[in-house]
């Protein structure tokens, strides 16, 4: 399939067959791809806890304003954002050429070094990307998949014993839809998102 | 191309041939696949400036550790995360069907008003699942792509004239490859990044 048909099938479900599953060689080899994922620096600030137990499940949905897809999906993910990915960099870059690693680790260690806000940019970022990642390989593999940002993050963490250095960036479920596919959401159009040579330049058009 | 393909397919490539260029046309289609990205409440939080004017671009490229590709690409695009998109809810929202309406814009009022951080991941959140849809429709077009966060962001704000309910995400330029790509750089595994029940679970693997 070609990506943009991929892309135009792609759509946030709701509903899930809850008799179906998805397992671990399944959801192994969706993360081959994920882990693909472009990252700055390369640090892949991004980790995944994967639910499917019934109990934690239900409290996950407690904690996320009763989102049934939760219960009702094989897998709910959680994508995490590592604070302290910078901290990775001396193992991630121990196979790279000297020079490289030699100009790169000092970089990595300035660039994040007391930059509160700029870690939870990162992680938020980066681990999104990934996220983007899983959405379009579930789709190629016949899931389906919906992004929530509806959930208390502290009790997320809770629930899922999240240490501090991480943070809840999204949730995300995988299943096999049930219900036919809704129709699709209302989009603001190129012209209006993609502005040429400055943010007051003209919208892009095809003409 | 399977996606799988397309995922292994795509770098981060810095060499671009610098006689090629890329049309309105062909960018507008690549911004077709973009604008169906997911997004929280469906708001969109992106924005995107093209820019391909040599001047513009000598600047963007002092503000950005020098880095040469955004000089040879022949599109440099900045990913804008906008703070205020639960303000467009109402035109987003102006042709669902009134119980949907009526249910999501005091929904999406209360969740964002006066939260000065969440604005803020949410931009970034939003904004990167869109330039990572973006990467992966240039590769399938032919392009490369080098997302970058190595940038000074308020002198790039102020040389595209971003206005202040707007803040840069990420650069992104896009093009024809030139030199060889590079070897993979390295990736955690999968059994690593992926947990199983919570943060301190197993990490999967498929026996």
């Amino acid at each position: 399939m070609e990506f943009s048909q991929l892309v135009h099938q792609r759509q946030s479900v709701k509903s899930y067959d809850s008799g179906k599953t998805i397992t671990d060689a399944e959801l192994k080899e969706l993360f081959e791809d994920v882990i693909l994922s472009p990252s700055s620096f390369n640090l892949q600030h991004w980790t995944f806890i994967a639910v499917r137990g019934p109990e934690t499940k239900k409290k996950l949905k407690e904690a996320a304003w009763g989102q049934q897809q939760i219960e009702d999906s094989p897998v709910t993910l959680l994508v995490c954002g590592k604070l302290d990915a910078h901290e990775d960099a001396p193992e991630i870059y121990a196979e790279a050429p000297p020079a490289i690693r030699e100009k790169m680790l000092p970089m990595i260690q300035k660039f994040y070094a007391d930059q509160t806000q700029l870690v939870r940019d990162e992680a938020i970022r980066n681990a999104s990307l990934a996220a983007m990642t899983l959405m379009y390989s579930a789709k190629a593999r016949g899931w389906d998949t919906c992004p929530m940002i509806g959930f208390d993050p502290d009790a997320v963490a809770k629930i899922l014993k999240i240490t501090p250095n991480y943070i809840p960036v999204m949730m995300l479920v995988v299943g096999y839809q049930k219900d036919a596919p809704r129709p699709r959401s209302h989009r603001k159009p190129v012209s209006e998102v993609v502005r040429l040579e400055s943010l007051q330049g003209a919208g892009l058009t095809a003409e």
